[in-house]
């Protein structure tokens, strides 16, 4: 079984001096990097740590942050008659992507860093985190954006309604299968950086540099953002989608709000896929 | 004692290979960092180095060049008509983090880069820094602040005055209790991030990368300017508002000054505490 | 001829205190690093091996999602009438540049990275890979690229043809020999970057930072854009050309199209050539 | 002799546990940096070498490229009537700030990354380079600024001088002190991020990281055409002014020349001075 591990990698080495881009494989012998195994869906004794409950609170303060910060942006840029006295939809799809870099920096040594119930779905599935600590992690998320669009509204009470208060929905002119198509590959983008940057081989190779990988999953959100505003005001997450619709709380909000659940798992469903079969080739190992 | 600490780090990394996103702890072993100890209040001898007061100095100029460039950009979006033949908001904001980014990079290693009372204080109440130390920077950042809006002052006195020289006041629609929650909750991302990028154990983990820091500190600067600049043109930082508001010293200016000593202040200790109480658990060790 | 690379070599060296950014050579014995022999053009064995299949998985999946959040940035801001209620052609060049620094960033470890034909055929110059492995890369991105248009012409089929689809045509006010240029030119850059980034004797001595490679390349395709997109809508990538204009697919969008093809690769040609005469000066060694 | 710079530099460490940010010196023992002997004023052999010459060409293709991508940014900017429909003022400041951070990357370890007479001018009063070289990338530093210019007006002649060509004048509502401070300045902010990333000291302690250096340098760029393009368009680059000046070659363009000299030169005199004294304290050192 080792040896069907090994057929799948050494053909990856033996391609080491072709990989033109910076990050060749610096591994030449046999197998350097240690799979970790699945995390078990429970856990005796998880519940009973305080560092449990301390990455429940981490990502509670970051959901919390991510929405008041973001959705407070969203506010200032709708608020304005004319955009160009604002940060712009440029500056919101900045707010997004930088606060996801800015939190997944602070928080990924304490909870691991998701602040999105989408990346905490995808890495359940790769079995990367328990099915307890999954559950606790998006119930404090939802709970964390739904406090810090609260903030937002207790600021300007009137306007906020007025102005939509930074909920998704899918705009006109797209239909629903645009939006749910928006969302999921969005959230393919995202949850394939998040793999990308946690792989155990690139961990192995990359150990000295960990405090790299939020940049590009920052970037991701802005990017995703920059893309799918006009269509969605883009969710890829569905705990912004929740707190923003919650507070906000009116119909048009609710109508689509199914959207912003069934893509992001979705998206997130198909990138653990296409990173166990296709990047990690497990279904093919003998082990 | 020892044991206390212990019972709450070990149950941090009995969950290590269940962290997803790339900073996952990579030690095995009992303790591998050192938590310094916490720094007197008067440390016989600082005042004789040389080191104390060249930090002091670097303090000086890092402010004087923050407030010069980013008043100066502010200023050049206000004196044009059409906001959009200027960087606009968004470079204003990019001006505000992105002087943080360099410039704690340029002083960290002489100064430990504060630029900014309120990071010096929420350092002090974490015991990082003397209180000596901490009163001299505070001055320094005053008054290199001061100098530096003089300067730009010095360059267009008369659009300076009309144009509100970059002073923090809380707009007009927004209430003196949002610009001082805004104040709080933005000075509690900055300190946040700060206490996240000088964790001890982050420390012993990236001690290669130190240099990384300055990166996400600058990123949430530049955050919160994009969400609170709308309500009160975001300070988050005591020396900023104060070197603004003399040199424009009318008397809007003054009335809401307060705002931008008590929020930033009570931000700054609101991050101490989470990181002190809830990341660190300091007070539920037996130490 | 060891001693001929060594000349060269070591009049680098010689060099080294008097070089004062930071990337300073670290390395005072003779030599430190392994240029790696030329790929050849066929590999026995490599069409067998899975890793083979993933690379090329990976680089029609990166190219999809390149042209699909690119495009529909582009098709975003052409579809408003304001420019300042989107996120405007900055965003367009940050969608376009941050979209290659994440999946560079993704993908290097998996298929070196190349997204880009132009890319695969300067790397296929310089002899980082086979000739089987770089036609297979070039199929690949093109039909990644293809189907990723496909899909955001699919979320608004009327309003694609009208706005153009994102396809590259020279604008009107250049003469095609500006838009020729244009591509050349700014194909060099990227390559340029990306050559500099993946230099052997720059991977000996940053063997630890090998991720920070894709930051670069990506700003590189930013800054590529701030500047041409007024001239072609910036191409530097004959997969994104081919992709927005088969699906655009008028007859405009294919009279330049040539230039697409013809800029870029001779643009990697002279970063090759430049690479290994001047940088590197292959020709001049004795080996 | 040696005493005398100990006493400085325990000084600094003293202070060791309590400098909070990350870059926090990680040296408990004497000395573990060598600080590098000044350059001579002249080496014998130098021009013999091939390694002089690369770097002379190198800066000239990084200087070229430069003002390439700059001008043409610029230029993209002034056709269009509304702003918004460019990349806008703000990116004008991207492609400045970005293209040194690609090109530093890029040239670094070939001559050190210049690209600008006045980095060159502060290396060689810092004693980093023999003058012989300083001299040579000057000369090299301005022919290919020259030559990026005119590939940009040929690609559009007449517009080219209807638009300004991008020089540098200082603009009406501005005096010429106005103009010299703002240049001076500017200077300062970049040569002192260049100082900072270099430091002996900082290298030591980083070695890991070189390669992060040109991100801080680049920001500088940017930060420093943020505040000062409504100005001068910002020099602090003889060399930029030089070729743009000389390629539109109309009387406003030279009226005001001197000043993107002497400015740009006096500031990074003033940043030698500040490293040299304040930041190294070499005076007060018994050697």
């Amino acid at each position: 079984m080792e040896g069907g591990e090994e057929d799948v990698r050494v053909g990856a080495d033996r391609y080491g001096e072709g990989q033109p881009i910076g990050t060749a494989a610096q591994t030449q012998d046999g197998k350097d990097y240690a799979e970790p195994p699945p995390a078990p869906l429970f856990k005796p004794g998880e519940l009973s740590s305080w560092s449990f409950y301390r990455a429940g609170i981490a990502e509670f303060v970051a959901s919390f942050l991510f929405l008041y910060i973001t959705i407070l942006t969203v506010m200032g840029v709708a608020k304005s008659g004319t955009k160009c006295s604002t940060v712009g939809v440029l500056g919101i799809a900045w707010a997004f992507g930088g606060m996801i870099f800015a939190l997944v920096y602070c928080t990924a040594g304490i909870s691991g860093g998701h602040i999105n119930p989408a990346v905490t779905f995808g890495m359940l599935l790769a079995r990367k985190l328990t099915l307890t600590r999954a559950v606790f992690y998006m119930i404090m998320q939802c709970l964390g954006a739904i406090c810090g669009a609260a903030v937002v509204k207790s600021f300007q009470k009137s306007s906020y309604e007025i102005l939509g208060g930074g909920a998704n929905t899918v705009s006109t002119g797209y239909g629903k299968g645009a939006g749910l198509g928006a969302e999921i590959l969005g959230t393919f983008v995202l949850v394939y950086t998040v793999f990308s940057a946690t792989d155990a081989k690139r961990n192995a190779r990359d150990s000295h540099v960990p405090i790299l990988a939020p940049l590009p999953i920052g970037f991701a959100v802005f990017l995703v953002h920059l893309a799918t505003i006009p269509i969605t005001g883009t969710g890829i997450n569905p705990a912004r989608s929740l707190g923003a619709a919650l507070i906000y709380n009116k119909e048009q909000a609710w109508d689509d709000h199914w959207i912003f659940w069934v893509g992001p798992f979705i998206g997130a469903a198909l990138a653990a896929l296409y990173q166990q079969i296709v990047i990690r080739a497990i279904p093919f190992k003998s082990k």
